[in-house]
């Protein structure tokens, strides 16, 4: 580093021309520039979803859902991205919140997103005129430049978590935004046990033969709800295979789907990648670090979870943050709830994708 | 053409010098080698299911099983092509039957293969290990350079139909094949009623995070099973989303689905298609025509066919061939026999993707 | 094999059954259908181009060249596969021969195409339009579906070798061939010594952005011309890195260059690779066997080539042609021709596109 | 917006209890986050060449290059951007200066690279151990992961542009950096025409047979140079092709090349693609807008450039920035300098290959 010379006049008077014509030396900013590994400005952070559900409740209380405002949704601000509601330098998580009886208006963006529901039920998402269920721990995606909107079509109040790449469209400068109808037809309040995309894309291995899949701007899973009926029983027959004494886990008690594109077994959206993670009580992760980062939500079970520095308890609805080759393990533990499957359930998201186009993905500890 | 020119002793004689050298002049030939659309050696022809079956039953008498011989089946020789046990130029049909108790003895090979049930069950096939029950509807494929023997567990002999690209790696020179072992052990002689492929691979749009999917060799599916319930019902789903007034279906009434490999989304083996069609009763589909050829089987119900010049009433079993470029459509009709569905069901498997992978394929017709 | 049963009366019947239903059992024909690994009806051969040539002007004298005949090709028939114009299963190779003033008439075809000159210049093809100077050591692909014609421009007659996939695409039925202009315009017969294609496509690296890269059927590379003067220096470049103690060769004395689409990088051609191998005298290469098969051409120099059991003495012009899974290998000698290099170089073009298409290919020897 | 609510104290309680809980509203922040169409922080500048110039030969009399600081490079810091040295929000374009006899000491890391000359030679960048010299008008991309340095052979000083992805990998926490030797080896100090690099993969067309293209963390073009006098030929022949009555040029007056990776034919760099446009002396482009940002240098020429309310007069050297979804168009006039092509010759780089790979892309105006 150049930064052991003095700094003389000279150098001093070289420094203040570079600012006046709006230049930066790289030698005394490589370090930050150009580390050994990623290290993060976003750190690993904890939220409680006891405190984020109140806090969606009172904006259920105060604020209306409507144009302009668009969604009742509340993000995460990553405390390391400066005031942000960047969960991390790429990825928005958010919850989101529906009063009985309300539509949150039609749009459309180019920024992919997803719903998954940690619990409760009642909303129909629709998406292209299809009206879809949600439901605890169902997976969501809708790929960007779909139209949708949500609309409540119960008594109850309902929340859920939207994950999208706001942050990563937000610093390319990609973005683009329509309003679409201020209501949805009659058709569209439907409220069907299967939307038309389960019924044409949710058959395993199975592809219409007429169905295309979306044209420019619209790549992204054509199925729009994984229900968690399949997603638990994935998870319960890779742990079964294993107990028979053959592979299919991620590690011994550590059992893992990811959700993918039907049509191209791809990442189930461009930019983000999904999986759920189920490990066994008493079973302790290795620990792993990746290029990119990844937003956790505990759907069941309780547990302790580890990523660089910090070490959380955490249980049902907790959502948390593993920077950039932040070191992640987790343990599952009895709790204060009862688990449906005996085990800590984690799903995650991330934006390895990205990396993975682009060739930049590293990743370190047990293979993925 | 040049065959207006009188054949003098002059030419006569240019030919001779050709035919000791040999080689052979473009112009005498170039009729036969590169007409203005594909004119099939193939023809159009059809066998009868029950016909099949029974000199099956009888081989089944009189024709062992075992190393050398390896399997008893019995393949369709389109008439065109010269005796040689080929369907169509690049594809292989045909009927395999196995006794009581029986076991097909255990070897791999680079030929694409399937198994379609038509009829009955009680045989498992075991791919790389992994028991596979094999019941009507059914859709087993397993790709090349997998291991794989059958076994019938049952009292009772079971049919079943057999699809490969054996003319196709036989007339490119491409196959390799090796015999396994003799025996299969206890655990491969397990009759579970869900394979571990199905485990792991069989839930819509969820990829197991830690299972990878072959090595070199073994690119295809690795689902070894596609159930008829799931195939059955995304074709009623199809059925229904069209009564609904949305599309879905291939052309009003006729439904279809491809048969792909959930890791990729391609289609099920490298070399050959698969898929269900369903035609709802009364309806005529248009004709379509494709390079490349395609076997069909009538799963169920009853209809009329056509293929190029032929006709055909057609009803459960019965296989017929659809040369390359030859227009085919079909129309579902009430016959003698019960159809689950009340539709006619064909079971379809081409070479398709052998002329995607290569730019080769063109289609007239309805669009698929 | 099953033939070890006794062919009883009740067998015999049964196996007139089969024929009678157009059946054939896989326990007879297996060894011939699935052997241990490729064994091709194909045969290693050699044709001598002073032969060829003799005959070509021959033919010259007493064919005319036009409309129905199209071409005055002469293919080489591999006596292994029943007198049809096929060096190979899947390849066409032909010595093409136009007389002074001439014009070969315009078509197009799906079959893929390629020139290569051993010797002689003066002929222009013309491909889609564009008058493309044909001269000793030039590779010309042409890929299917562009519209072209050939000019001999000169007061001499010219012989090249022309190169398609015709074999492959007769077996598999994907043809279709369409007559064009009778005519060429005074612009095609112009005789530019560098085409519109190589001025758009033939600077390393760089891609026209404007120009797109055909549409449906044609694919394959948009450069029309691969001169002499880079494929040379290329591998002149090799061998002296190779002298300065870097790798860039195949194996010491034996370097190669592949013919690529400079828009994909991808093999020159669908379904046919082509490259040219420079072997320093002395040099004996190690024995390779792949699956497909290959046509050789010797371009300059003399030496020793073994195909299986094979082995000949080549000089400039001679082709052979090695069948798949056959061992290959060649040594460099002083010989009667002066070779422009001092050493021997080999043309060579091959079905592999096909099979690494699909999965299918295999590497004995020498990594390629 | 849910602004026009009044900030009522209960709503005003709510807000301060999102910020303890590091938590963001949407709806008051969706104006900023999801724009109908990019609207970039970055701001279109402009950089003139000879002031760049005089500031780095001033920092080569005052900062020694070394490890730790390791290149004297000074960067672009877009006025939009707070200050740090992003020309746009992902790309990095410096000026960087080596005295004479000077070596930059050698490192890798995954960022993405090139160096491009407007002026000067003397210097050879040493990729892999290969010396790579750099002369006016020379591209030299150098992909992550390859060890590189720089070293300064003559008795003059040089500078160059310098081309990173830096601002991309910053802000997604990707890069990984390591230090190499602190010294060349004589070898490596060697001062050849043309690079090894160059010698194998320097041939249109021409892949050689036995070399691979990188392993893991090494994507991007094996061509480290693509050199003036091809760049310049491939412009001249896009405008001879378009006088002689054919395309080839982008519009009329308009040719350009994009650097390409001849081994796949995609852009050189996975996140950087970079051309050079000719404008003929008149003509004016179209306004384009694409999402994502480019660099420009004049290269060669002069004219006048806009970027959404900016225009500036350029000459040789200057440098600017388009920021996503600005119109960008350009004019050639007649300037102060004698230009080699009588043209505008303008250099680009830009972070396209990211959105293409992810399906962000879009552009609006002259197709591309």
């Amino acid at each position: 580093m150049t930064s052991s010379a003095d700094v003389t006049p000279e150098l001093e008077d070289l420094y203040r021309g570079f600012e006046r014509e709006l230049l930066v030396p790289l030698w005394t900013e490589i370090g930050d520039l150009m580390p050994a590994h990623p290290r993060s400005r976003a750190v690993p952070h904890l939220w409680r979803w006891q405190r984020l559900r109140e806090l969606a409740a009172r904006a259920g209380e105060l604020v209306p859902v409507g144009r302009g405002g668009e969604r009742r949704a509340i993000a995460l601000a990553n405390p390391g991205l400066g005031g942000r509601p960047f969960a991390t330098p790429t990825l928005w998580a958010a919850i989101q919140y529906l009063m009985p009886g309300e539509d949150a208006p039609e749009h459309r963006h180019t920024q992919h997103a997803f719903r998954f529901v940690v619990e409760g039920e009642g909303v129909w998402t629709v998406v292209d005129g299809d009206p879809i269920a949600m439901r605890r721990g169902d997976f969501l995606p809708q790929a960007g430049w779909n139209w949708h909107a949500h609309h409540n079509a119960t008594a109850k109040p309902m929340a859920w978590i939207d994950g999208l790449d706001i942050p990563f469209q937000y610093v390319t400068d990609t973005q683009f935004f329509q309003q679409g109808r201020d209501r949805l037809s009659d058709a569209e309040h439907a409220t069907p046990d299967r939307s038309r995309s389960e019924r044409l894309w949710g058959h395993p291995g199975l592809r219409p033969v007429a169905a295309s899949t979306g044209g420019p701007g619209t790549a992204g899973s054509p199925l729009f709800a994984y229900r968690w009926e399949h997603t638990d029983r994935a998870l319960a027959d890779q742990l079964a295979i294993e107990a028979e004494g053959f592979g299919g886990t991620v590690q011994p008690g550590h059992a893992a789907v990811r959700f993918t594109d039907p049509a191209t077994g791809a990442d189930v959206l461009p930019t983000i990648r999904a999986e759920m993670h189920r490990i066994t009580r008493g079973t302790q992760t290795a620990p792993v670090r990746e290029t990119g980062s990844s937003v956790y939500a505990v759907f069941d079970g309780s547990g302790t979870v580890t990523v660089g520095a910090a070490t959380w308890s955490v249980t049902r609805g907790d959502l948390f943050v593993v920077p950039s080759w932040e070191p992640f393990s987790a343990r599952s533990e009895a709790g204060a709830t009862d688990s449906d499957s005996g085990a800590l359930d984690l799903f995650r998201f991330s934006d390895s994708p990205v990396f993975e186009a682009l060739g930049l993905a590293r990743t370190e500890g047990t293979a993925r």
